[in-house]
């Protein structure tokens, strides 16, 4: 038995294809998509119509403002798309669970998911049942439709591919990775409108400079994110992972 | 005195200015765009640079991977934008306040923010103090620069600006308007795959229709998202605003 290599690929449903790679084109994820690092597949929804009008949407049952995407329409295209079985299958919405990076590094590490981009008031529900479309959220926001929260998904997940940043160690020391905000950041020059870069970075002692940071980002995280803070310490309870470093 | 009506403008310091409008110049946001409901800079930070290389970054103050944008380039890329003094400035960063659709609300209702886009490991700390720069984060994950984040920012004010949305009420029925998630849609067909539209959409008691969105609406937002409904909880022990309707 032969093992293929799958590459990485986001099939991404949506009424604006044209939208696509858009944003994902240029610097880093552009780069990995043109060097054949991962794969994107914009399809668009409206193929699946079957009337001659290509209606995609209608009015929502009971009333109210908006249209409503048809649930015979996006299962066609959802049917239509060729996905493994294994792939997650995401509706962008805010009615989702939060996205986060644990969620990212999960998605990034299978093969790739189909992503559903909603549009107008919402989809019919049935068919999100029916196709067991899991709901993500970028946030407790509005959007006028997925597309842009399927890039910012695509974008977070092409990152943490092999071979896409270029220091392998580039995604480790950063926000989250420790449950944590990340620390505050300088770089020359040394004096800037006279804020000087602060001494102990410049100091080369790596152990107090590790410190440092560590202490920077803890009194940050718990600033501004008290929630975050309550959650790290809540894990911090359990028995800490070991590391081979 | 003449009062000039203001169009509400995005000004976006990047590094990567040919990605914009991209998906914001497509759709609802696209076509409010040509029409000239809202206006859309993107200006390129490294048009700041003073060097023959046009740098604008180095590596980190302390060491560590990746590299860290300059204050002084991004400190002039900020100051050469036409930033009036009441516009907001924010850069998107993981590191940042998390998005609501509230803060949404007042920057749209504003005349517009000026947004810079991170890259790299991260933008030197002491222009983000000496500008005033408001981090603003759209969730708990990474993306590999603020230009899409900054999409989803403008993409989500867009929507709410005067004339964008075709009809005035479609912004109210929706997730987090009252603190809850947006109840489940149907439309046409009436029957998929052997599951009916429920069937007290169909009735035409509007108030019984209300009811039961209202019901669907709290047990989505109980289920999925016990922090909203927490803090939902709390805020309705405060008195409610009275609404003419």
């Amino acid at each position: 038995m032969t093992v293929t290599a799958t590459i990485w690929r986001a099939t991404v449903l949506t009424l604006f294809p044209e939208m696509f790679p858009g944003p994902l084109g240029a610097s880093l994820a552009g780069k990995a998509l043109a060097t054949g690092l991962w794969e994107l597949e914009a399809q668009d929804i409206r193929d699946s119509a079957t009337d001659r009008h290509r209606s995609v949407d209608d009015t929502p049952a009971g009333g109210g403002p908006g249209m409503v995407l048809r649930a015979d329409v996006l299962a066609a295209a959802i049917d239509g798309a060729e996905i493994a079985p294994g792939r997650p299958r995401l509706l962008m919405s805010p009615r989702g669970r939060p996205l986060t990076q644990s969620r990212v590094v999960e998605l990034a590490g299978g093969s790739g998911p189909l992503i559903v981009c909603g549009r107008f008031e919402g989809i019919d529900q049935r068919v999100i049942e029916a196709r067991g479309l899991e709901e993500v959220s970028l946030g407790d926001y509005v959007l006028s439709g997925g597309e842009i929260a399927a890039m910012a998904l695509i974008d977070a997940c092409v990152r943490l591919l092999p071979g896409v940043m270029g220091k392998p160690d580039s995604g480790l020391d950063e926000s989250f990775s420790d449950g944590l905000l990340e620390y505050p950041q300088y770089t020359r020059p040394q004096a800037f409108e006279g804020r000087p870069i602060p001494e102990i970075l410049l100091s080369g002692d790596h152990a107090k400079i590790a410190a440092w940071r560590q202490a920077e980002a803890e009194a940050l995280t718990r600033a501004r994110r008290p929630d975050l803070w309550a959650a790290r310490k809540a894990s911090q309870k359990r028995p800490k992972n070991t590391t081979d470093g």
